[in-house]
């Protein structure tokens, strides 16, 4: 790498280091600071001299815009963010600070670095889910209607996409992925494969292959990503071992 | 790592050196044999006995076959793939192939390993325009029916998800893109934000960014991935730049 950018923002994948990229570890090694959530920058090595800006993880619009004033006043910023920062992470963030910002601000030289999010390291995992077309919904209602999230929640199953489901539960937020699960019930078969991929990547990592009918929306957790599978989504037995979930290429004739 | 899978299904991400995961290079090194498109197999390093098989791009289905009968006779096959091998690439037809070959197949250690998407690095490119929910669709209908890709298109507009396309086009299949354009011009607004990403992080890496209006369809090609934008999608201008492009976090009511 030649000079490093004034600000970048880097995914540090979903927490396995053999999912990191070597564009991402330089430009941490190359930040005169590191901002983020206290726990991704728990993952990056030590360098002395190195400044660390930890914050908790709902402060995303605090934290860009003291990304953005440390490398308006010269500094070389690393905004730390897990998976890929610009899914679901702190991209948007960014760019929002940015565009609220002093006009100063857009003159930086600001670089995104992409990374592997949890819905791809999940379908590793599981073996071809996304194989077909697929869509990411976010069941945060934090930051949007509940109504918006029905909306593309119902159009998700009426295009028959195969369904990502981000950030389906927090400590204090349980009530979406039930009602999310009780929407699409209404609208997709109940044999829809559907899986829980919980911690992909790390020691705790854990799995579930159910259908959309048996699933417990109640077992997923802020470190869970939620698949549900299109109509053309199914299993593949295997002995010794969890089915493979496989959305074929082929698609057959819609309704 | 210890002993490399019998079977890995690997992502070299879109083209740039920097998102190639160290998973992704250890699993490639580690290798008897290598099985892909020959392009991809040109990106990795020539190593001394290491067998290659280089096929057409049109063959998914046979090289998937190929490696899985490597693989069974005891050789250790990495399937290389470009971006990420889950999505749109060679993920699918292993397991395919795997459903459809003898049930020894099953009992193989297959690992699948995530890379960076075209979709991710182009988001990267242009700011943050995946910043909210969003879908995939590819726009080829070699392996399934154009009713379902405009079932879809239709479906992504009411849901009002920012939509990557892939495949958008190829030396033979050209009317798809200006069809779908059609399609989404009577469903979004003429102004939605619209890029076009070609070879992001090749040397002949090209991007543009314009409106579902003004954009013209034709200047998609094999290597394109086009980005088409959510009611929320809006451009940050900045000096001396293209304007960035952002999905804020933050949705409106919606309808």
């Amino acid at each position: 790498m030649s000079a490093p950018p004034q600000l970048s923002v880097v995914g540090l994948g979903p927490g396995f280091a053999g999912w990191v990229t070597p564009e991402a570890r330089a430009l941490i090694e190359a930040a005169s600071d590191l901002v983020g959530y206290a726990p991704y920058l728990a993952r990056c090595p030590q360098r002395p001299g190195q400044l660390r800006h930890a914050s908790d993880n709902r402060v995303e619009l605090e934290r860009a815009r003291l990304a953005l004033e440390l490398a308006a006043d010269g500094r070389r910023v690393a905004v730390v963010s897990g998976g890929d920062p610009g899914v679901f992470a702190m991209a948007a963030a960014v760019f929002e600070a940015l565009e609220d910002g002093p006009p100063a601000w857009r003159a930086l030289d600001i670089h995104v670095s992409p990374g592997v999010s949890a819905m791809q390291a999940a379908a590793a995992r599981l073996g071809a889910p996304l194989g077909g077309d697929f869509c990411a919904i976010s069941l945060s209602d934090n930051l949007k209607p509940w109504a918006t999230i029905e909306r593309r929640l119902r159009a998700a199953a009426e295009g028959d996409f195969v369904i990502a489901l981000y950030n389906p539960a927090s400590k204090t937020r349980r009530r979406q992925i039930f009602d999310a699960f009780a929407l699409l019930r209404g609208l997709k078969s109940g044999d829809t494969p559907t899986a829980f991929a919980r911690n992909v990547g790390r020691v705790d990592e854990s799995l579930s292959v159910e259908t959309l009918a048996s699933a417990n929306p109640g077992a997923a957790d802020m470190s869970t990503l939620v698949l549900i599978g299109s109509s053309e989504t199914r299993l593949i037995e295997r002995p010794g071992g969890a089915p493979y979930v496989l959305t074929p290429r082929r698609a057959r004739v819609s309704a």
